[in-house]
């Protein structure tokens, strides 16, 4: 049975009935050139066969697919802003190949199996919004088996970061505040600035060392419950001596075929016969990409890569902690959905080092 | 009686028990360092005396006037701030000199008469959020005859603009994404854009003739009633060729005596007292002012001025309309307090030129 549509939903669906979040997501070049390549890339598992696009927004994506030679594109969206994507391909004379539904696709019917589930459900640290859940049920309802899933894999990092700049600048500040003494303000400042995730740009300066993986997603076998809550345990050394001053995360996906081929024979011929007719394509079939790994297309939002609108997440101490050179810092983190609104993200940081320990949590709304 | 404190007052107050928007205001160097010369030019009419601050925040207003030797400061603030507020105090051994006071101007209790208020009352567009009625409510009922009014006069300005590259950002920016002609969008790209005041920082050059007043106040005399609509006809003449956005609005406000001299005997002395002994201050006294208008202190927020945080308020049209050089833009504008939530604006603009005519109705919320 599907899922409840909660007042939540309603209003997460709502949210996205303004132009401008669409404006901001498709002005991302990063983004959306990237969706571009894999489409490019992967025309030839496209041109004559049925795609879906969950979440489907203004409906660039489901476009880009039929102009990549789509037979049929089902463009799913809850939100009103279907109403447009709606409008948008009709006046591009794509009614007969891009279909919208305007549903969640829980509740939408799409009377036949599609060959590809092309989706941009990643919210800020990956997992913010519980969008993924859409995609895995678009899967489990429609996808042929050996299906595409664009993207198909998707991965969290965290690592631990220093950033004066921005502690003073919010925190500091108080102490001397055209020349009067405002410590007193600093608990709630603290508190007001650090108690919620931050999403905001840092460089590849601000962090202390490598990441760790907090989560890896295989968009072609994860479960909705297997998103319910992720807990990861970290253990970082510090390659510098500076002010720790919390955690970043940020996430990359990857454009890749599915990782497992099927076992079942009928799936193995089909997989066998989009990798034979991807030679005349731009973007080389898919097991030489999962083969020579550089050339799989990744999106990441990195901090050393160029900016993009989910920048990074970081996830601040009140105070600093001093660490020195190979230090090691350690803990766990846990991210789960709220129970009260499974698109609210509940964060569960244990922290413990040079005798130090703490839990912080918090919830990104 | 006073007033009745609203579920929307209590959401307005609340807005200000988060730490970021004193952050915001502080920062604001234009807003603050004017603030402070005020006080140091009116420092005698303030050392000795018994002044009020309307809405203190974190205080810092009240403490400014403190150190230029006020006798006593009642430092009133409705929004939990005012806890953050006497702590400031407190740390700064103030204690004995300024008093915060929890609660609205129409609540608390003040024993005696004051010599001065101080208020940084202003909103965008100079009048959204109606916080000016707190300091004609503290003024009504404490505010000595011939006490001074900080700061005492504010003007609205509004005019004609033109903003070709914001426009086209938002709204043009539809016609060719990716080279894909999504038109379609366009209506609500429309609506989502401009349905709303925006507030934004514009300059000199988007502005097409000089401004007209759509508002004065004196803070000495303005009563609320006058407050809860005001109307202004407005004629421009275009001083070039240029497709017509809409328009903006700013304000200044100056720091003078009170503009009417009481007819009273004992106010007038007390007057000259205050003008007699002013002569050893910074800033000369306030009759001087009133006629050398350029020593008068204005905090303007005028786009040829440095920008502040209050930026300027622009009321898009829907589409653009081309005027030539010498031609006449006119109509009138109504802004009047929301009768579901008086700390929203409603804005009522009546527009008419060259044969076309139309009204736009938005509110600020």
């Amino acid at each position: 049975p599907p899922t409840r549509c909660t007042d939540f939903d309603m209003a997460y669906f709502q949210s996205y009935s303004h132009v401008g979040i669409h404006e901001e997501m498709i002005k991302d070049r990063i983004r959306t050139e990237t969706y571009r390549a894999a489409i490019t890339q992967y025309q030839s598992s496209i041109a004559g066969k049925v795609v879906v696009d969950v979440g489907c927004g203004t409906g660039i994506l489901s476009i880009f697919c039929a102009l990549a030679g789509a037979k049929r594109v089902y463009a799913v969206d809850a939100s009103e802003i279907a109403i447009q994507a709606n409008e948008v391909v009709k006046a591009n004379n794509l009614s007969d190949k891009v279909i919208v539904l305007h549903g969640r696709v829980e509740d939408v019917e799409i009377e036949e199996e599609v060959d590809v589930i092309i989706s941009e459900w990643m919210g800020y640290m990956l997992l913010y919004e519980s969008m993924l859940g859409s995609v895995v049920v678009a899967r489990d309802r429609w996808l042929k088996p050996g299906g595409l899933i664009l993207p198909s894999h998707a991965s969290l990092y965290m690592a631990p970061i220093t950033h004066t700049e921005r502690y003073s600048e919010s925190i500091d500040f108080w102490r001397n505040v055209y020349g009067i003494d405002m410590s007193a303000m600093l608990p709630l400042a603290k508190q007001c600035a650090f108690e919620e995730p931050s999403v905001e740009t840092i460089t590849g300066e601000n962090v202390l060392t490598w990441p760790i993986v907090v989560k890896h997603v295989d968009c072609y076998t994860i479960t909705t419950q297997e998103l319910e809550s992720v807990t990861a345990r970290y253990k970082f050394t510090s390659m510098m001596r500076a002010p720790l001053h919390g955690f970043a995360f940020w996430f990359d996906v990857e454009f890749s075929g599915p990782a497992i081929l099927p076992t079942n024979s009928h799936t193995q011929s089909l997989r066998s016969s989009i990798t034979a007719s991807d030679t005349n394509s731009l973007g080389s079939s898919q097991s030489k990409k999962r083969v020579k790994s550089d050339e799989v297309l990744i999106l990441s939002t990195a901090p050393e890569e160029p900016p993009t609108h989910w920048q990074q997440t970081l996830l601040y101490f009140y105070d600093p902690i001093e660490v020195n050179q190979d230090q090691v810092i350690e803990g766990s983190v846990t991210l789960s959905q709220s129970k009260e609104n499974a698109r609210f993200l509940n964060i569960h940081l244990e922290y413990a080092s040079a005798g130090r320990s703490f839990v912080k949590e918090s919830v990104m709304r």
